[in-house]
């Protein structure tokens, strides 16, 4: 699948494209409208999914935002709060919907490289409801934390704020887009993580490789709760066992992330060998490179990289993600380590 | 694939299965990551739709609900009116969607069997904005008109009405989610009718047998606006052309919708010939029969057809609805016939 | 007071001045801060409207929307339906309150003369929350129904359209901004009417002649939640007291609306004497003209009436309001009578 | 007007009791029904409101809380961003009224004891729409910043934050609820402050003295779609000349304020004088009195101090204000001081 010429794609582990087997899977399944519960695909893999990260019971759904949406609205009333970290996917990338679709308030707390608040700080900013002050309705944490460099964070750090926010009476939302990604980093099954909070979204069409979808999880009044959301915000499919079906196989993709990580780690300490340019070492599959001291915005570096064959996007100013996925191998890094020192040494010149 | 003894399903055109050259063409569909717009299937899938209803773009989405609701999203500003049949799918099916996403108050007008509005009844009913009133901000007319019996309604009906929201400065959405089968109906080309509106739902996943999916057409700068709210509202999907590409192959499908509307007709004729049972020839594949006369509540024929192995839904106390669709043929409508009229037998005793 | 020279203000009984003992009641009042409840005028004359209406508790607010608002949204959740009137104040001129403020969509009867829906009707359009459909959260009715002519509505079809939705869980809301004219007009107590409710609003800056404010009254648990949701919408006020001390002498206003119900009778009949135009008998203080048979629109009619001197507003086409109170006395209506009569001339001649 | 064992009400400057002046005002005031905008001393507020901040026009309404729910309301579309303060008051204590009444998500900067945002960190922060990201609609600044110490803002900051702003097409808002209190502490026109924004809130029932209302001051078209604004949210008011009569004569009250200043200064120098307590000298009329030191929570001190006859609130766990304002002279001052140190004392032994 790799060859040194061919455009190598880093953009996003969304890019992956279906396997032989996931296409044949798609071709094959049993399905039925799903809006009616009758497709026994989409069934299979809902009780999957659930199983997967221990939950209850689980909802296939058509987007990563979606599930969050979904759990902020069924999780909150209008006029509350919704505690998260500043730079989480909610905040950052998901359109306002939290306040746009559900009317909840968002107040932020911003964690560094913890990437998941301290119990201290969310102890701090649980606001309790009062005749002038909104309650906080949810806390939402992600793991891993996607703009902060696909660090996977330590189950503590999740079950600690988690506990702070269930002695205040407050629900506990994970964006879990990449959670298998952090298993495996941390080496536990997702369920230790997914066990401290009340509701989780995974994607299947990251790091997994399928085509389409994420999971809803959490207890089975919630997954009800969540099936209504789903309809009105327009997620209701009907033989959705075709998509579901690739689905099913990407929940055996998990123990392959650990070469999506290595080939992450190889990238960013090629990387971090450029001068001027610091890439840290990475947890999961995400590198992150930092190139203000090479004087490289990263708009240049991702233009320039596009010229050359290689996908990135850029994530601050001077800061540009690079992400391995189950279509790039140990070649293909090595051949946009190439590309991009040059594109780095032409740039810097 | 029909067999006297197997359960005939008429409960709606969306439980079609997928055929097996649908199946191929989602194992076979070139795909890409179409939030970053590099799906060529979903890129071909929405130029054809587009061309299919005349329009100048489209937009791919998961469902019609969907599709409806991001346009009153992008046509209407909160604090604005929604004009709309009593008995349309937006009004009545979509949990209350305008209200709770759009912020949007609803206006109905019951047109009864006329099902679009005259113009007199929209140009009394537009409200125009001042102090004390919210301003019409969209008429939503459907055709065919799904509650009213697959109602194919006359284009220059729509036409008319759309004429006086235009008069007044008022865009015009079609819910068209069975467009196609009102246009084999009338005979007309779907643009005929398109033409009328400024934007346009159709589903690929009810008449034209897809697994997945619907369709937002019309001019590019308003699905321009709609891709950001279908991402807003989670429905941004990754590798779609898996089901788009079983959508290509969907648009094929017009012509055949005839078949359906002739075993509708050939289904109602039996149906009423049966005691006690009124059931109106169809205009498209839509067959509602009112068992008032019968004293037969449509709750207790709903659950004896199941019994008897056919598939039907409940519309309103005594009205009960059959959809034919391609995965019914001459030989199932017979035999579904027998199995009612024993049904009707048994309940009336 | 009256002259026959002076314009003659009959626009509605918004119009009201002050009297002298209202404005020494304002001058004397005791007061504090009401966001802390401080205020014992403010707390007196909620235990007092309370009482008039038979209610637990009351709640003091600037305006009749912000009562009927308040009311929607402390009743309902996002995602339901409103229930109401299709000419009622809430769904015609309160700028999609509903919708905007509380995510709920308006489901509207039209019950013509009889102003509140028979209880067949209200049966028939309460709808059952499902998968895909909205919930009913709350029946408002409006006693008297200001738009079709201040109606005073008998007890006992507020009391049956009520008992239906009772009947279904669902409270019930009255919009009795007048609801002491009807009290007047049908020689109950108030708390009759308002006996068959959950909540009502009414006001006091109305007939009832204070300067600024309306009522929301309910049970205790209502009004707690009420009181949050004001400081929401931004009805906490501070020494209000200085308005609500002419609002207790409002309340002893009640009896003296028989005196605006005899003028608007007077005028009703005076003016349907005039060739063209019919004023049905009113039962309270809103006198309706129609003149489409003088063929003078209302737009003229009122433009026309503005320049002889007298206040009165459009309400469609063909009809213009006439609204008697406390500042108008029965001389002032004969004035009003010659000088309308002397205008219709005109128009028609 | 001040006794020694008289209560001392330092809980807020909204306790301001109306003078004999104002009840006089309120008695003579000439009005009309506002929402007809026939009542001319709202008008003359209304004008005289504009005039002492410098813009074009002015709003009268019920709240402090109103005016800045209008002004976002008005400002902003759904789905963008509100930036401001993170302590700032509409983040803190309006219940999510962004959110929730215009579905705008808050980013927030907390900018310690500047209490303005430094120009980089807005520029920071400003988020440009995107396909993922909502925009920035509106910034709002607060002066004088009433939760951390009633900070009277220099000019140049609320100038240069502004400037980033408006550089990027984003309008800026006021929460001046005490701009005049900022206007005298800093020995400026209140103009000069309002001068680099697009719109102010400020309140006439605070440190000027009135009993109800605030005004939002802007330019003639944000003020024209403000008044409909006010409409919806229910603030729309009849014979409101009654409180706005007061508001007159408050705006007579600014230069008085300085008493209020040394009143606070006063008192904060004695309170700081005391063990284990630090009150920092105050820029304008709140004390902010921090007792971790003497080991005194918030809670117990608010409530000892009821006991002994002071009023005060609880601002943080450790932190106490008290606010000055026209009904507290030097001798309360003094009268206040040695009931807080008796209190102090008791709950440090």
């Amino acid at each position: 699948m790799s060859a040194t010429d061919e455009f190598i794609d880093l953009r996003s582990d969304t890019v992956t494209r279906p396997s032989t087997a996931m296409r044949e899977a798609a071709r094959d399944a049993d399905v039925g409208d799903d809006v009616y519960r009758d497709d026994p695909t989409v069934a299979e893999l809902e009780a999957e999914a659930a199983e997967a990260v221990g939950t209850e019971a689980a909802l296939y759904v058509p987007s990563g935002t979606m599930a969050n949406q979904i759990a902020v609205h069924v999780h909150t009333e209008p006029g509350q709060e919704l505690l998260l970290e500043r730079e989480s996917h909610i905040y950052r990338w998901e359109l306002a919907g939290a306040a746009k679709l559900s009317g909840v308030q968002t107040r932020t707390i911003d964690a560094g490289d913890r990437c998941v608040p301290t119990p201290a700080a969310v102890e701090r900013e649980l606001v309790v409801e009062d005749l002038h002050r909104p309650g906080t309705g949810l806390l939402a944490v992600e793991n891993t934390h996607n703009y902060r460099g696909g660090v996977a964070v330590p189950v503590d750090r999740v079950a600690d704020a988690a506990a702070v926010a269930h002695g205040a009476g407050v629900p506990v939302h994970l964006d879990g887009a990449r959670v298998f990604n952090a298993a495996v980093a941390l080496g536990v099954d997702a369920s230790e993580i997914v066990d401290h909070v009340d509701s989780v979204t995974f994607c299947l069409s990251k790091g997994l490789g399928a085509p389409v979808g994420s999971i809803l999880a959490g207890d089975e009044a919630f997954i009800e709760a969540a099936r209504r959301v789903r309809k009105l915000f327009g997620g209701g499919m009907r033989q959705a066992g075709m998509i579901a079906a690739p689905g099913l196989l990407a929940l055996e993709n998990v123990d392959r992330l650990a070469t999506d990580h290595a080939n992450a780690t190889r990238l960013a300490a090629d990387l971090d060998a450029l001068a001027g340019v610091h890439a840290p070492e990475p947890d999961t599959n995400i590198v992150v490179a930092h190139t203000e001291t090479a004087g490289i915005p990263a708009s240049a570096l991702v233009d320039a990289c596009a010229d050359a064959g290689i996908g990135c996007v850029e994530f601050d100013e001077y800061t540009t993600r690079f992400t391995t996925h189950l279509d790039v191998d140990e070649a293909d890094i090595d051949a946009a380590t190439h590309r991009i020192a040059d594109v780095v040494d032409g740039l810097s010149g």
